[in-house]
C-alpha cells in the first residue's frame, strides 16, 4: 500500500509509492560517462586563465602559492551589485531593481575531480569558502536572502562542468523561505520548542533513516524524502545562521558532507545531484525556532506536471530502503 | 537591468535576468526528433490494445462507434482505489494510506498527433473528458483534491509516446495549494476582490502580455512568469470550480488553448510542455475570493539548485517579450 507522509518542514505531503518502486541499486543511471581531462585548456575554472575570472573575492592557497579553492564573481550573474532596492507598485504589479551577489565558488583546480572524490582537507576549504562569501554577502545592507548551492552533472542543472559551486544574494526573501520560518514559528509558539531539534531527535531515536553522523552532524534520509536517497544534514548544535559555524563543526560537516557524498558516488555510480544550505541571515542566528541545515538531492527522477501542479512529490523509493542501502555500501579506501 | 517581480498568486519572487537573456527564437530546442508512426503495435494506447487499457471509465466515439478520446485507470498508479484515509500520527511522523484515483486520458487514437495539431472538436472532446473524471474524482468522499496535467515531451516528464493526460485525486490538499487559498482569502478579506479577477483585469488593461482571448477565456504570460513563454489561461467568468465549466465555455476554452499551442508548436518547434488545471473542489466552486485556471510551462529551460533552494525561478526572457514573440508567429491555415 503506498503511504502519504507529511514533510513538517517544507509543509508538503509526498507520496510514498512503493508499488512503482524499483531496487535501490536500479537507481545507478546508465549514463555515457565522458572521461574528463585533468586540466582543459578552454575551461575558464582551470588554473591560468586568471583573465576568464576577474576580481578573485577570496582564496586558498597551498604552500607555493597556488590557489586551491577561490570565489570570483559570475560572469553570468542574475544579479547586478549596482542599485538601489526599493519596492515599486502599479496596482498588482510589484517590482524591485534587480540588485545582488552572484559568486561562483571554484572547488579544485583539477578539472576533473568532483567533490565526492576531494581530500577531506580541501572539502574543508570549500566550505571555508562557503561561509566566508555567507558572511561577507550579508554585509551588504541591501543583501535580504543568501543561498549557497551546487549542481553536479547536466541532469541536475550544470552548464560547466569544473566542479563548483555558486553563492547568490538577493534583494528579497524568498516568499518560500518565509514560509517556512512562519511555520517554525508558529511551531515554536504552539510547543515551546524547535521543530528541526525535535526532528533531528525523532531520526536519532528512530535511527533507521540515519546515514552518517558525528560529534557535530547527522545526515539523514528524512522521514517525508521528497524523493530517493534525497538526504538532510543537521547541525547537533541548535543554530539558525550557517555563517556562525566554528572551525571544528566545519571541519566536522566535511567529514559527513564526504561520507554521505562517496555513498552516493560508489552506491549509485556518480548521480547527478543538488546541494542547498538552507539558512536565515547573521542577525536572525540567534532565533529559538529555526535551525539551518544542507540538503542533498539527487536528481534520480524527474519532476513533471504533478509536481508543478500540486508542490508535492512522489518518492518511488522507501526512505527507510534509501538509507539502508547508503549504509551498506562499500566504500573503497578514503 | 535585471528585475525582480511579485507573483501575487504563488507568493514567489521572480528574477526576471535580461541581461542573460536569449531573443526568443532561439528557445526553439534543436533536438533530435523521431517521427512517430501513425500507430504502434507495441503502444498500449493505441487502438485494437484494449487488453493494455482494462475498465474504460469514459469514452466519447465516433457515429461507426469507433472511439475518439477514453480515459482508463493508469496501471503505474501512484494511488490505490481501496482503503481508509484515517491520518495516523508518531510524534512529527503524520502519515495516512495512499488511497485515491489516478487515470490517464488517451487524447486520440493516433499515436502520432499532439494536442496542437489536433482539430478543434477533437480537443473540445479531450476537455469534455477531463470535466468529466473531475466531477467523478469528486464523488469519492475520500478524496480531498483533484489535479489534472499533462506532459508533453521527454523534458517535460512524460514517459509514453502516445498524447495522453492524467488526472490524480488525493486524499489530502497539497500544502501549496492550501497556501495559495489563505493567500486568497486574505487578499479578498482585506480588499475585498478576488485576487485572479482584479490580476485578469490588470492584464486586460494593460494588454502587452495577452496572446489569445475569447467571449470565455484569456491566455497570456503573467507579469511575474516563472519561465519563458509560461502561460496562464484564465476564465473570465469567476469560478473557483473547473467541474462547473459551461459547454459554450469548454468550447472557448478548446479555442484559446489549441491557438496556444499552436503558436508554441510553430514558433519554437514543438517544445515540452507541462499543462495544469488548478481548480478547488465543487463544494468550494461559489467562494468568492479563488478563481480556477490553466497553466502551460514550455520546459525551455531547467530547474536546479537555485530553485530547490530558493522555490523561485529566474526567467531569461521578458514576459512582454514572450508575448509579443507567440503573439506574431504565423500560423498555417487551422
Amino acid at each position: 500500500m503506498p503511504e502519504v507522509r507529511l514533510n513538517q518542514v517544507t509543509g508538503e505531503w509526498v507520496i510514498i509509492a512503493t508499488e512503482r518502486a524499483r531496487r535501490p541499486e536500479e537507481f545507478a543511471q546508465a549514463r555515457e560517462r565522458k572521461a574528463l581531462p585533468r586540466f582543459s585548456p578552454t575551461c575558464p575554472f582551470c588554473p591560468g586563465h586568471d583573465e576568464a575570472v576577474p576580481g578573485v573575492t577570496f582564496e586558498v592557497a597551498d604552500g607555493a602559492g597556488a590557489w586551491l579553492v577561490r570565489s570570483v564573481p559570475n560572469k553570468y550573474s542574475a544579479l547586478m551589485p549596482d542599485g538601489d532596492t526599493d519596492r515599486h507598485d502599479l496596482g498588482l504589479k510589484t517590482f524591485l531593481s534587480g540588485v545582488g551577489r552572484h559568486e561562483v565558488i571554484i572547488e579544485t583546480p583539477a578539472h576533473d575531480v568532483p567533490p565526492a572524490l576531494l581530500p577531506l582537507g580541501m572539502l574543508q576549504h570549500v566550505l571555508d569558502a562557503y561561509r566566508h562569501r555567507f558572511v561577507a554577502f550579508y554585509k551588504d545592507p541591501r543583501v535580504e536572502h543568501v543561498v549557497i548551492f551546487k549542481n553536479h552533472g547536466e541532469a541536475a542543472g550544470t552548464s560547466l562542468e569544473h566542479p563548483h559551486s555558486q553563492v547568490v544574494g538577493m534583494p528579497v526573501v524568498p516568499g518560500q523561505v518565509r514560509r517556512r520560518i512562519e511555520d517554525a514559528l508558529r511551531y515554536y509558539g504552539d510547543l515551546g520548542a524547535c521543530l528541526y531539534c525535535r526532528l533531528l531527535g525523532e531520526e536519532l531515536a528512530d535511527g533507521v533513516r540515519v546515514v552518517a553522523e558525528n560529534a557535530s552532524f547527522v545526515a539523514f534520509v528524512p522521514y517525508a524524502a521528497l524523493s530517493p536517497f534525497h538526504l538532510w544534514i543537521f547541525p547537533r548544535r541548535h543554530s539558525a545562521d550557517f555563517g556562525a559555524i566554528r572551525d571544528s563543526e566545519l571541519a566536522d560537516l566535511a567529514a559527513v558532507l564526504r561520507d554521505t557524498l562517496r555513498r552516493l558516488h560508489f552506491g549509485l555510480d556518480d548521480p547527478a545531484y543538488n546541494v542547498v544550505i538552507r539558512s536565515l541571515s547573521p542577525e536572525e542566528g540567534a532565533v529559538k525556532y529555526f535551525h539551518w541545515y544542507l540538503s542533498l538531492v539527487p536528481r534520480v527522477s524527474k519532476a513533471a506536471g504533478f509536481e508543478l501542479g500540486t508542490g508535492m512529490f512522489i518518492n518511488t523509493a522507501l526512505p527507510e530502503a534509501s538509507a539502508a542501502f547508503l549504509r551498506n555500501v562499500t566504500l573503497p579506501e578514503a
